[in-house]
C-alpha cells in the first residue's frame, strides 16, 4: 500500500493557518482557541483580511496565506462556502498542500449552487495537487501532535484511529472513549470527501505504526469495490470496526442531507461485512464497547462463556442475552462444580452456568476462591462477571457505624480491598482466561459515584468494563466473530 | 374479578413475624433490620426458639408463632427448607393466613427432596387456607406501608406495581426506578408460586386504586390460557408491561434452575403479546424506559416524530433508530420549515427532519424559538429532543473566566437558565405535543455530574428522559403500539 509523506506533514504539522479566524468569538468552532487549548506546539496563523495587522487570540493576523512568512503545513478553511474557491487558489499560490475545509454548504445542500461550488473545489484541488479533507467536516484530531479542531480534547495518545464522515460522532467517541480507556492515534472527520476519502485515509492507517485498531463511520462510499478489497486486506492485520450510518430509509435521507452521500443498500453492506470480515457495529455505544474489547482482550478463539453473577433473574436475563448474541454457556466440568460446591452454601445460590452466587460475591475472599476454578475450567473461554456495584460494600456493618464519616471511610476501605483483589486476580491470569466485568446497578446502597469510580479503576487496570449484560455479550460476540473470520481466512 | 380482603391485610399489615430471625447478622437478608430501616410502623416479632426471651435487633424474640401475644398479619419464613412445613403448621395453629416463604431449596433444585418439600407446602397451605407468596422469593415491598424485605427501600409511593418472579429484578427496578421518577404502589416477588401466583396478584392489581401501571417479570406460568385472558382484560384499563425471561434455550435452562419454571416456547409468548396487547419488554432498562414513558406521557395516538438535535451524524443515527423501531419522520410543513429558516443560520444546520440545529441549541432563546413551530406542526405527534448535555454550558465564555469558582458559578447559572426555559416550555405545552429528552454525552465540556443532575431535574418536572436515542425510540414505539392496540380493541 502507498505510504504518502504528505500525510505525515498534515498529521504532524509545525505550522497551521486558520483562514476565516475572527476577532469575535464564534458561537462554535473557534479553531485558533481550540488549538491553543490543546497545547499545540507549532505556530498558528490566523488569516482574516479585515483583521490584518491586528491580533486574534493574542496572535498576529495575516490578510491571506501568501503573506504568511513561512511554509504552511496545514490550512483550516472556515470562510463561507462561496469564498472557498478563492482561498484554495491562495493555497496554490502559497504552496500549501494540506487543506481542511470545515465550511459546509456544498453538495450536501442538494442545491445547484452548492453542487457547483464543490465541483470547483475538486477542479482547483486537482489542478493544484491539493490534498483536501472535507468540505463540511471537523478535520483532524491528533493527540500526539496536540492538534485538534474539536472543543473537547483528550491529550493522551493511544492505538485507535477513527475515520469518520461525521464530526459529531468523532467528537463524542473521543470524549466518551477516554472514559473507557480508548485513546487515539488519529481521528479524521472527512465529511463530503471532495478530495481525500475513506480509502486514502485507510491506506495510511494500514501502514501507520501508531495505529493498531481502525474504527470507521461511513455514510457513503465512492468506490465500493475498492473499499471492500482494501478493508479485507487491512482487516487481516488490524481490526477494522465499521459503523455504516443511513442503512434505513429515514437514515439514508438524513445521510443525503448530511454529507450528500448516496448510501447503498442494506444488502450491499451485508455483503461488505461478510466479504471483509470487518466488525459491524450500529451505534456509538457499540463502537466504544467493541473497541474497548479489542484493546484489552488478547486475540482468542471461542465463544464459550462462564457467566458469574448474583440473582436468579439476573442469571436468566444473562443467559437470554448470551443466547441472542450466539454465545455459549457450557456446563462446567464436574471437577469445577464440585470444587465450587465444596465451599459455596447451597441456599440462594446455583452452582451451574450461569453461576448465581450472590452471597459469595459479598465476601471478597470467597469471590476470589470461586473465580479460580472457573478460570481453570477447560470448557470455557471467557469469564463474564456481572457485579452489582453495591456488593462492594454490602457486607459491611453499616448499621453498627454511627457517624457518616466513619461509614464512608469503612466503605472506602472495603471498596479498595475488593478492587485490589479483583485486579490482582485479573493480572495474575494464571489460566489465560479474560475476565470481563459488567457493572450492574444494585446490590445494596452504593457509595455516591461508586459505579463511575469502579469503571475508572478497572479500566485503568486493563479490565474491560461494560454497563449492561447486553452490551457486554454483544461486544464479546463481535470480538469472537472477528477472530473466527481471521482463523478461516488463514486456512 | 375477585377482590380478596386478605390481600389488604398482607399489603398493609399491623404485625409481621420473621421466623428464623437470628441474633447473628446474616450476610444478606436481615428482614427484621430491613423492616426497621424502612420505618415499618407496625409491630415486628422475631421468632427463634434458640433466642426465646432474648432480644434480636432490640426486639423481644418469641420461640414460635403461637406464643406471639396478638394476631399476625404477615409471616416471613426464613428457616431452612426442611423446617418450613413445621412452621406452616405453626401458622395454622396461630391462625396466621398470609405467609411469605423466603427460603429456597424446593422444586427449583430439581431434586427429589426439594420437590417433595414443595408438595408438602402446597398440601398444608390448601388444608389450612394459607395464602403463600413463594417459596424462593423476596416477597413484598409496599412503600405506603413502609414494608420491605429488600436491603434498599424507596419510601415514596407511586402508581406502578411490579409482579416479579425474580427478587433481584424487583430490587433493581425499585432502586433504579427511583432515579427516573418511577415509584411503586406494590412490588411482589413470588418465586416458585407454590401458593399465590401471577394471576392472583394481577387480579388484585386490576382493582387496586393505588395501581395505575402494572409491570410483570415472569419465567413460567401455571395456567397460560387464564393468564392471557386476564392480561387482555386488565390491559384495557391499565397498561400491563411484561418481561418474559427465559425465552431462549440458555435462558430457559437458567429459568428452570431459578424458579423451576417450564418456560413455554417463544411462539406461545409471541401469541400472548399479540392477543393481550400487553407491552413487551426484554430487559430491565427497557422496562424502566417504557414505564417512565407511560408515567409521563398522556395517552396518545401516533408515531410521527420530530427529531431535534445536534450534528449530522447524530441525525443519521437518530433516523436509523427511528426507522428500526417503526417510527415515522414526516417532512415538516412548509410553514414550519419557513419559520425555522427565518432565524436559523444555514451554516452547519439542516432544516428538515431530523432537525440538525446544533448551533441553535447553544442559545436557549433560539432553542425555545425553534421548539415552538415544531410543536405546532400538525404532521407530528411527539418531539424527541436529543440534547448533548455539554451544550447547556457550551455558549459560555469559559476562556474569559480566570478562576474556577467563578467558572462553576457562571456555568451553574447558565445550566439553570436552560433547564428553567426547557421545563417552562414543556409545562406550557400549548400544542399538546409531548417533549421527550435524550441526554446525550458531548457538546462541550460539561460540569461534573451535569448529566445526572439534568436527568433528575427534568424527571422531577415530569419530562421523560432517556440516555440514548435507541432507548428513547424503542420506548416510544412500544408506547405507540399500546395505544394503537387500545384503539383497535375499542372498535
Amino acid at each position: 500500500m502507498a505510504w504518502d509523506p504528505n500525510f505525515e506533514v498534515a498529521f504532524h504539522p509545525r505550522t497551521v493557518a486558520v483562514v476565516g479566524a475572527s476577532r469575535e468569538r464564534p458561537l462554535w468552532g473557534d479553531f485558533v482557541l481550540n488549538l491553543q487549548r490543546a497545547g499545540f506546539e507549532g505556530r498558528i496563523y490566523p488569516i482574516n483580511p479585515k483583521a490584518a495587522g491586528e491580533e486574534i487570540r493574542g496572535l498576529k493576523a495575516y490578510p491571506n496565506l501568501v503573506s504568511v512568512p513561512e511554509p504552511i503545513d496545514l490550512v483550516i478553511i472556515t470562510v463561507p462556502a462561496a469564498s472557498v474557491p478563492a482561498v484554495l487558489e491562495d493555497c496554490i499560490a502559497a504552496s500549501a498542500k494540506n487543506i481542511h475545509i470545515f465550511t459546509a454548504g456544498f453538495r450536501e445542500t442538494g442545491e445547484e449552487q452548492g453542487i457547483e461550488l464543490e465541483r470547483q473545489v475538486r477542479e482547483i484541488a486537482g489542478r493544484g495537487g491539493l490534498r483536501i479533507v472535507g468540505p463540511n467536516c471537523m478535520g483532524l484530531h491528533i493527540p500526539a501532535a496536540r492538534l485538534t479542531t474539536w472543543d473537547v480534547f483528550d491529550p493522551k495518545p493511544g492505538p485507535v484511529s477513527f475515520l469518520s464522515q461525521s464530526g459529531g460522532h468523532a467528537g463524542l467517541f473521543v470524549g466518551d472513549g477516554a472514559r473507557v480507556g480508548i485513546h487515539f492515534s488519529k481521528v479524521v472527520s472527512f465529511g463530503n470527501c471532495a478530495g481525500l476519502d475513506a480509502i486514502d485515509f485507510l491506506e495510511y492507517m494500514a501502514d501507520d505504526p501508531e495505529t493498531g485498531i481502525i474504527c470507521m463511520y461511513m455514510e457513503g462510499v465512492g468506490d465500493g469495490r475498492k473499499l471492500t478489497e482494501l478493508v479485507r486486506e487491512v482487516n487481516r492485520n488490524k481490526p477494522v470496526i465499521v459503523w455504516k450510518g443511513g442503512l434505513t430509509e429515514w437514515g439514508a435521507k438524513a445521510a443525503a442531507c448530511h454529507t450528500g452521500a448516496l448510501g447503498g443498500q442494506k444488502e450491499v453492506w451485508d455483503a461488505f461485512y461478510r466479504q471483509t470480515g470487518a466488525v459491524r457495529v450500529d451505534s456509538l455505544d457499540e463502537l466504544a464497547d467493541v473497541t474497548m474489547t479489542f484493546l484489552h482482550v488478547p486475540p482468542l478463539q471461542g465463544r464459550r462463556i462462564a457467566l458469574m453473577g448474583a440473582g436468579g433473574g439476573n442469571s436468566v436475563a444473562g443467559a437470554d442475552v448470551c443466547a441472542r448474541e450466539g454465545l455459549e454457556l457450557p456446563t462446567l466440568t464436574e471437577k469445577t462444580l464440585n470444587e465450587l460446591r465444596s465451599f459455596i452454601p447451597p441456599e440462594g445460590t446455583f452452582i451451574t452456568n450461569p453461576l448465581d452466587i450472590g452471597i459469595v460475591l459479598r465476601d471478597v475472599n470467597l469471590l476470589l476462591r470461586a473465580l479460580e476454578p472457573v478460570a481453570a475450567d477447560p470448557l470455557i473461554d471467557y469469564i463474564i462477571f456481572a457485579l452489582p456495584v453495591g456488593l462492594f460494600v454490602a457486607g459491611m456493618p453499616f448499621d453498627r457505624l454511627e457517624d457518616e464519616r466513619a461509614l464512608l471511610e469503612a466503605a472506602d476501605k472495603q471498596y479498595r480491598l475488593a478492587m485490589d483483589s479483583l485486579i490482582g486476580f485479573a493480572h495474575r491470569n494464571v489460566h489465560k482466561k479474560p475476565l470481563l466485568l459488567v457493572l450492574q446497578v444494585g446490590g445494596g446502597p452504593p457509595l455516591p459515584g461508586m459505579r463511575r469510580r469502579a469503571q475508572r479503576d478497572l479500566i485503568a487496570a486493563g479490565i474491560p468494563v461494560y454497563l449492561t449484560l447486553e452490551r457486554a455479550t454483544r461486544a464479546v460476540a463481535k470480538f469472537a466473530q472477528y477472530h473466527e473470520h481471521q482463523s478461516k481466512a488463514q486456512h
